[in-house]
């Protein structure tokens, strides 16, 4: 694997796991008052069309990094709703 | 300009515009405690890997949404920094 295609993982994971300890953060502290809402829903929406985008094109790195990173803003938005 | 470019275009546009009503919002209410401080830092990180990564490509849709969420999310450290 060669310099870039690595540097394209590590960034593509960092990017990714970041919304882990907001997860736990939220989930710990049971508040989520200054997360912005409309951040949420608006990176969610563009996070969709990266999936998207990537499953048109078969790109399977733009697929998990953007399905994961889905999923983890979906739990966020989730424990925000339950916990406002 | 083909669908899939729009669509990226697009998808772009979402997740790098996502910041700034968080960016407004900690401006408007002077608090981020619960905007998770190692999530800023690892995403940072990421946006910069990223940035670098376009950088090296020579792609500018990849340095330019890289580089702007990086500002915001700048931005929004500083601020959490500031009103901590």
């Amino acid at each position: 694997m060669d310099f870039i295609t690595i540097l394209g993982f590590a960034a593509g994971l960092l990017t990714t796991i970041a919304f882990l300890p907001q997860m736990f953060q939220t989930w710990k502290t049971k508040s989520a008052k200054d997360v912005s809402f409309v951040m949420l829903i608006t990176f969610m929406t563009g996070l969709f069309l990266w999936l998207i985008y990537g499953i048109i094109l078969g790109a399977v790195p733009i697929i998990m990094a953007n399905g994961i990173t889905l999923f983890f803003n979906f739990i966020i938005l989730w424990l925000k709703i339950k916990y406002r």
